[in-house]
């Protein structure tokens, strides 16, 4: 049984969420934590899982005003943030297996006074993991772990540090173990600038600071292979001599990821402990309530959730 | 009819071009400008066509020294180099309708005493066009045109400017009427950073040069959309909605085309008065002599200097 929060309400979490249902219904339990009138409501998650073939079970979080979809309102911010909670205490509880959640938006939550630059850093924060966490992007045949993620381009540069790329890429090599089953995983770590910076003649940052990482991380005894140059190490052959890429920015991860397969890409969270998956898009408030967004992303977070759970356990 | 550089003859340029002729014989004509010993030297272009269907014309330009495969020779620059510019010659007179050059490796010209950065800024001094040359790469559902270019992505962030991201779109915009035949270009204008940069909160770039780059050309009739957040600007819906990406930094654009479709990106220089093209891959001499190259990219190079030049005559 999985946890799913219920995101902004006024987005279209409200809408996938029931698509997933139904796609799933015979499959893979989930239990709302959210609006009750989206499924039914249940007392309990053991009380969920008898209902899920017949409907949606809800443990209801009562919203303070009404949701109208594509205009999200600061009121309801306490109840998004209580599905968050309620979810992370269910899980570290062993209530459920791990959490999925529905998209949020940053602005309203901030305007609301959420301190929290999103949901990952939140989640490591209530479960005591704060600057564990690490993101990675997964998709069919491609996952990526960008080591510095939600700054300018020019910040990232002035951020990028070996021990943070040492940090990402040890986190990642242990998910990959624990959470996926591969038992010696291959990393492939970029490098910043064009053709990885061609021997020193476009950037030095791949001698100064991401070759000593690797170095790093092969004393650690983790396979980690690089600096890659950036441009070819995400063509369908590249792709197969690594289990995830290691990447410096932002964009370097999601262009490949989303260009390869914008629908089936997850966002996971690594370093935590608790199982966290999500879907790789935002609130859309703009298609809200239109009954057109793509569940698709959503689906595959649950079964990702379900499978890394699944794997654990039989460690 | 097209002019074929040799490229650089200790790389894989010989074999893709023996390969090229192979798969175009019947099809497309062009004529070598390099060792007579690949196929039957002619004295002029017209001889060249008439040879065409039965081996490789080549318009001999000697080497200083035979060549080993892998093994670049800097006693054979000046060759390589008189190859570039008798072909440009040859495009300026009319004698042929465009140029396709084989890859050349920068460092060995450049210890032989060479000033330029690569081809395409020696083509745009051979043709008196320096300052006005633009990259675009192009292939199968994609066409990019970084703004900046062989730089480390530190200096790209210095480097750009608003008037560079006009002049260049402006290029673009012309050379896809021209050379495409597009009556209308489309052009989508990349954000620089993540989420083009989330209304100011993951940097300012767009908002102080990017967009105002968008409202001048517009204003200049150009149909300039952006700036489009760079990870979700490539996936194959958002491609059918703009005919060419104008990206901000060489990653930006080449890593979308190259994992789309490695094989079959093609290399053009716009700005030039001359048609010209080249694969879009380098001199391989880590695989040269072997038989394994891959001719797919300089096929396209042929094909697409053809087809631009038949567009171009047409208008």
């Amino acid at each position: 049984m999985l946890a799913l929060t219920m995101g902004d309400p006024a987005g279209i979490g409200p809408e996938v969420t029931l698509a997933a249902w139904r796609a799933l219904r015979g499959e893979l339990p989930f239990v709302l934590l959210g609006d009750a009138s989206l499924g039914r409501a249940v007392g309990s998650v053991a009380e969920a899982g008898a209902v899920f073939a017949d409907m949606l079970p809800v443990l209801p979080v009562a919203l303070a005003a009404p949701p109208t979809p594509g205009r999200p309102d600061p009121a309801n911010a306490g109840a998004v943030i209580a599905s968050i909670e309620r979810a992370v205490r269910l899980a570290l509880d062993g209530e459920v297996d791990g959490i999925v959640t529905n998209p949020i938006a940053k602005s309203v939550l901030k305007a609301a006074g959420f301190p929290h630059p999103g949901h990952t850093e939140f989640l490591a924060a209530l479960t005591g993991r704060a600057g564990h966490e690490v993101m990675m992007l997964a998709g069919p045949g491609l996952r990526v772990v960008p080591v510095t993620i939600h700054v300018s381009l020019r910040q990232a540069l002035d951020l990028l540090r070996t021990d943070e790329i040492v940090r990402v890429s040890r986190t990642a090599a242990e998910a990959l173990r624990r959470d996926f089953g591969i038992a010696r995983p291959r990393l492939a770590i970029a490098g910043l600038n064009p053709h990885a910076g061609e021997d020193g003649h476009m950037g030095s940052e791949e001698a100064t600071l991401i070759r000593p990482a690797i170095a790093a991380l092969r004393g650690l005894g983790i396979e980690a292979s690089g600096p890659m140059s950036p441009d070819t190490m995400f063509t369908a052959q590249a792709r197969t001599r690594y289990d995830a890429a290691i990447c410096m920015y932002h964009d370097q991860a999601l262009i490949p990821l989303k260009t390869i397969d914008m629908a089936n890409g997850v966002n996971l969270t690594l370093g935590l402990d608790l199982v966290r998956t999500s879907p790789d898009h935002g609130t859309a408030f703009d298609i809200a309530g239109q009954g057109i967004a793509d569940p698709t992303s959503l689906i595959a977070a649950l079964r990702m959730a379900a499978s890394i759970a699944r794997t654990r356990r039989q460690a």
